[in-house]
């Protein structure tokens, strides 16, 4: 394992790194490979209403609440982003998140553009946000990859495309933008991304009485 | 010669990475070490009015100018950023810059927080500029420093030490923060620093075209 750089002499505050991307893009992969790299980057777990599979494990794959417990949680702002999709509710809930990041954990974020635009919406912890937009490296492996998996009617096949489109849109709204031509290069990217905002002067709170100290001796 | 990652598949504005720091921080080791490893990034020319001395190189080392034609081009807002130390001027003329930054190269400074301020209180350059002070890794090492290098006298070693403080007071000015530690790891993080930065979506200024040409297919 590789040690990531970034992490300074002084206490640090955590900061709270997005991917997003269009389906097929490979986000999923780029996501598992950093977090093997970065042992102080932890995955955000979400809460969901949805019903518990086989294999799943409640509080590594997902918090499982019941919908009556998710929406009394909604009304007391307990959640960082939430959506519905279907009958089923998904959501980030606050407190763990602000524990992680107040210790000085980075935390990875795999959400789409509307899970982002509630994150970044909101005034105490956008300073905390770092976005990244990972877009496929051209149209013939876009095309590739929507056909492979569109092994389905042409209905659904047209949805996920216009679905793509769409979600193409929104790249303007992210920090970031990785072309994901080969995985290992646009990992090693991720990584560059997070060591340098690790030394953006605002995450560094420990800054102020460092540089004190070295003043009150020259 | 190690490549940095952060070139894309399409056509970048390159940017102008500001080095600061309080004398004896390892500043200019460092410059040199990320010159020396990113063939994209050159070291910005400034012009002066003192005079050229044996071994200096027209063009390479400095542009040296006389003080009528310095003044002339200070009225006519022909530098990004000048100084007068004592009876002489320094500055960086602005064409080169703008040149090389179209051309997708970025530009390495290596100046003070005056010349600093100078940039990035520029509106039409601002968003260009990337900014990083160096501090020293602790008190010990910035004393051993600062008493090394003066076998002065008592009022010399004075007068050093407060323009260290004032330098250092000047930290939170800056975007990014780097305790020089071990220079391998403070040349490590510029080079991730630049990486990161050449992801910003504001610096790839073909995305838009690449992205409107993936939309279009799907």
């Amino acid at each position: 394992m590789r040690h990531i750089k970034g992490q300074g002499a002084f206490k640090r505050r955590g900061l709270m790194l997005v991917l997003s991307s269009p389906s097929g893009a490979g986000k999923t992969t780029i996501a598992r490979e950093i977090l093997n790299r970065d042992p102080n980057l932890v995955m955000s777990i979400s809460a969901t209403t949805r019903s518990i599979r086989p294999g799943e494990i409640e509080g590594k794959d997902y918090y499982f609440i019941d919908k009556k417990d998710f929406e009394a949680r909604i009304n007391s702002d307990n959640f960082i982003e939430y959506a519905r999709v279907f009958d089923n509710y998904y959501g980030t809930p606050k407190d763990p998140v602000e524990k992680a990041m107040s210790a000085g954990h980075d935390i990875l974020f795999d959400i789409d553009w509307q899970g982002t635009q509630q994150l970044v919406s909101k005034q105490n912890i956008m300073q905390d946000v770092v976005t990244i937009f990972i877009l496929p490296p051209n149209v013939s492996e876009l095309e590739r990859r929507l056909k492979n998996r569109a092994q389905d009617s042409l209905a659904v096949v047209k949805h996920r495309m216009s679905k793509v489109s769409d979600e193409l849109s929104h790249y303007p709204e992210y920090q970031y933008v990785i072309v994901n031509s080969e995985i290992r290069d646009s990992v090693d990217q991720v990584e560059q991304i997070l060591s340098a905002e690790r030394c953006k002067i605002e995450r560094q709170i420990g800054l102020h009485d460092f540089v004190q100290n070295l003043r009150n001796l020259s």
